[in-house]
This record gives C-alpha cells, sequence and structure tokens, in this order.
C-alpha cells in the first residue's frame, strides 16, 4: 500500500524525535530508512541489552519494533502531531540471536483518530537474516 | 488463585537467572518480591531510558513487565525447566512519567505446555502511584 | 475501582443496544447484568455454535467476551455517544465445554478518547464453572 | 514463504474438519481455498448475524478469521495432529458492511511445539474489498 506524507519535512521531523529518545540512544540504534508509512531502525546486540542466555532481551526486540511501528505511523501525521502508543502485540519467532537486530515499521491503515501499524524484527548473525518478532498494534495521534 | 512452587529453591533459582539478564542491570531493576505465581520488580526512571518527552519508553516499561510475567510463571516451573516468552499484549494507559516504575506479574492459568500470565505496571511519582500499562501473554517451558 | 455512569438512563441504553444485535439473539445470549463499568452476558452452548470437538466455538466465547467488555465501556459513555471496538486480544485457557458461557466484562481505564476493557469467560457444566477465556481491549466512542 | 504439507491427504482432513463445525454452517460459512500453510473462508453477513448497526458483528469476523488461520495450521500438520488457538489478537480496520466476508489464513512460522499465524478479513459490498480485520496469533498442535 502506498501512503503519502503530509507536508515536505516529514523526514526531518521524524529523525529530530528519535533524536530525542534517550533509550534508542542508550540502545545504539540508528534509524536507517524512514518513508511515508514506513521507517527502518537498527541496533548491536550489545553485552548490556541481553537475556540470562545471552540472547537479545524481548525488551530490546520490542523497544526497536514499537518505535519503528510509531515512527513509520509519525511520518504521515500533521506537522503539529505526534503519536503515542495505544497498544502493541509481540510474537516472538525464534530466539534473537546474533550481532544486530533490524525493525521494520510500516503502517497498515492511517485512520483520522488511529493507525493500525505492524512491524518485523530480523536478528542479523554472520551476515545471515532471521525473522525473530512481528509486532501489530495501535498509534493514536496527539496534538 | 494460589498456586504452589515445585521445589523449596524456587525464589533462588528466579533471583539466580533474574541476576544474570544484562539489560535489568542496565535498567538498574530489582527483583523486590517472588512468591509461587507472582513477582514484582522495580526500576528507576533514569535519564537514558526515556522517550521524547522525558517519560519512560514504552521498551523500558514492556521489558519490566514482560520480565515480572516471565519470573512469576518461572517460579512454578520444576527446577530443570526455563520459561521463554511466546507472545505479549500491552495496552498503554497513562504516560509512564516519574521516579520509577514497579511491574507486577501473575500467573493466570499454569498449564502443563503453556503458562498464561499477566503484568500490571505503575509509575511513582512524588510517592503516588499510578497505572500505566497492563499485559497479558503466554510463556512457554523449555528444559 | 468503581465508576459513575454520567446519566440515569445508561442502562436502559446498554440494553436497547444489545437487543439489536441480531448475533446476540441468535446465540441466545441474554444481559443479565449491567452497572457503570461492568456488564455480564449468558449464552447457552447450543448445538449449532460448536467447534469440531462439541466444544463452544472460539467465535462464540470472543462474541460474547468482546460484547461484554464493549457495553461495559458503553456503560460510562455520554448519551448520545457508542462504542466500537478498535481492537481484542483473547488467550483460550480451557476448552469450553459445558452447557453456558458466561462473560462478564468490565471498564479497566476510561479515558476521553479511548477506553480500555477485559473480560473473562466462564464455561459453566453440571454447575460448575470453569475460566475459559480472557479478554483484553481497546474501545472507542463514536458520537 | 513456502511450506510444505506433511501427508497428501492434507486438504480432504482440513475440509473434514471445518464441516465438523457447527458453528462454520450456522454462519453458512464456506472453505473456498486450501493449500500448505494457507486457507480462506466466505460467509454471507446474514441478517442473523449482525451488531446494532447492522454491520457484521465482530464475532463473526473474528470466527471466520481465526478458523482461517487454524486452518492454514492445521494444513502443516501430521495426519493424527489437530491445532486448537492458543490465543488470538484482532485489529479492527473499518465497519464490515457488505454482502460477505472473506477470510484470509496464512502461516507465519511453524515451529515443532507452536505455530504463529495471521488472517485478514475482507468485506465485499457491491463487488468492492475492503480490509475490515486483521489478526495475529498462535495455535498449538495437539495429537
Amino acid at each position: 500500500m502506498k501512503f503519502q506524507a503530509r507536508f515536505d519535512g516529514y523526514a526531518d521531523k521524524v529523525r529530530n524525535s528519535f533524536d530525542q529518545q534517550s533509550l534508542m540512544r542508550t540502545f545504539g540504534a540508528k534509524m536507517v530508512h524512514i518513508e511515508p508509512g514506513g521507517s527502518t531502525i537498527t541496533a548491536p546486540i550489545l553485552p548490556g541489552h541481553r537475556q540470562q542466555h545471552d540472547f537479545a532481551h524481548a525488551g530490546l526486540t520490542f523497544a526497536l519494533g514499537d518505535s519503528a511501528a510509531g515512527y513509520a505511523a509519525l511520518s504521515l501525521m500533521e506537522e503539529a502531531a505526534e503519536v503515542l502508543t495505544v497498544e502493541m502485540k509481540i510474537n516472538l519467532l525464534a530466539p534473537a540471536e546474533g550481532d544486530m537486530l533490524v525493525a521494520k515499521g510500516r503502517v497498515i491503515k492511517s485512520g483520522r483518530r488511529l493507525i493500525v501499524v505492524g512491524a518485523e524484527v530480523l536478528a542479523i548473525r554472520n551476515g545471515a537474516e532471521t525473522a525473530v518478532a512481528l509486532l501489530q498494534g495501535t498509534m493514536i495521534p496527539i496534538t
């Protein structure tokens, strides 16, 4: 599905908001792609962000997927609007083992009052990628 | 509902597993209570774990709620078993504003093959608590 | 948590809306209790509403739980407002075996723009009740 | 993603199970397509299966989506195995207005112990289709 941004500076607005999330800095996360209705965030699986088996903690996986989905939604909002997560469901598909996570967020349905979003999170290990999580949720615009 | 642990050392096993989660250390999280079928985890809302409005990031809220729910499930497992999150749904009830988060996890239904769990996350601000998230999900035992 | 209705006729409004849902009639469902922030719906497990093992179909369980949650939300709305389900998550706890289902819906958080709700569905078999499903979701008011 | 059935008669097994679900008959539902990892179910929006605005009731939408997802999972199981829904999340995208619903279920990840599934439900109105719901959930094989 194709979406259109409502103003030219949507990508800068998204990146500015991302840069203000201190947790994304703590995670070493980068926004590597933004388009109307989609965003991609990557982060290394650092030693301090793991669970008891040295895989990425589900909290890291969730944070990246939720943020990628949220910024996909934000890319379609009016200039003055922001978005908040209403609810998010995550299915964990495989252990998040590897060097890096890649979260790809996308807008599924952009309504006036709510935006339905999804995200997929991949783990990169020795150059091969494995889908580790699938998210589906709802964002709300706030002005 | 009342649950019974399957062996005496369940609390030590849970605390040992918690101590091995490096993300919990990074978050400054503490397991402050464990009982058969329930656990409570707290963490300060540190400057590095926030979203763009200086509230706790949903990734932090989720990580604490998911972990509290997972350790509630682990408290009921056999000595050799661990648990993994299959899926988790979070509804965000209010901005996570304050000094500290408290996540209370509990087992809803403990089956042989799956454990249904829930968690509530509260934010503490100037001594007053606000419910900021409600989680419902599924854990699977692994041996 | 205690909630207050916004006008005296809230119970009549809820019952009128329920009576207009033809699927509830098809299911033989009855609204047996309504209070501010809560509702209870019952339905027999009829021969035509089952899955392949003669248990209640998850579609029936969901329909009753979603409706009980929705009417719990509606009980708190302004006189002119209705509610729609935004999203709903259901965990199935046990096979829905027996003669009747009882769905108890409740409001968890009533916001200006969204209402977070929950529901529990019980199966009644030979007078004993078993929890068969737990729902958590979001309603939106429409005017 | 491509999946392979584990035995030749998978489609007959799925159709036999579907035919035994009395709720699907009550709904006038038909299984119109089955392939390894996917299934499509249609049903008319009959007068007796509606909510208070004469749209399809969310209970009908859920039942079709959950069944399409479940049969997508069943198509990949061993001959002697069945599947049960563990949990299912539905986001409602638009009012289910029209003559017919079409539910397309698919397997996202087929594991040994759990199967992650998704479904999309479309409403057909005057020949035009609208996405009305998106489901994401978990099935468990039983033998």
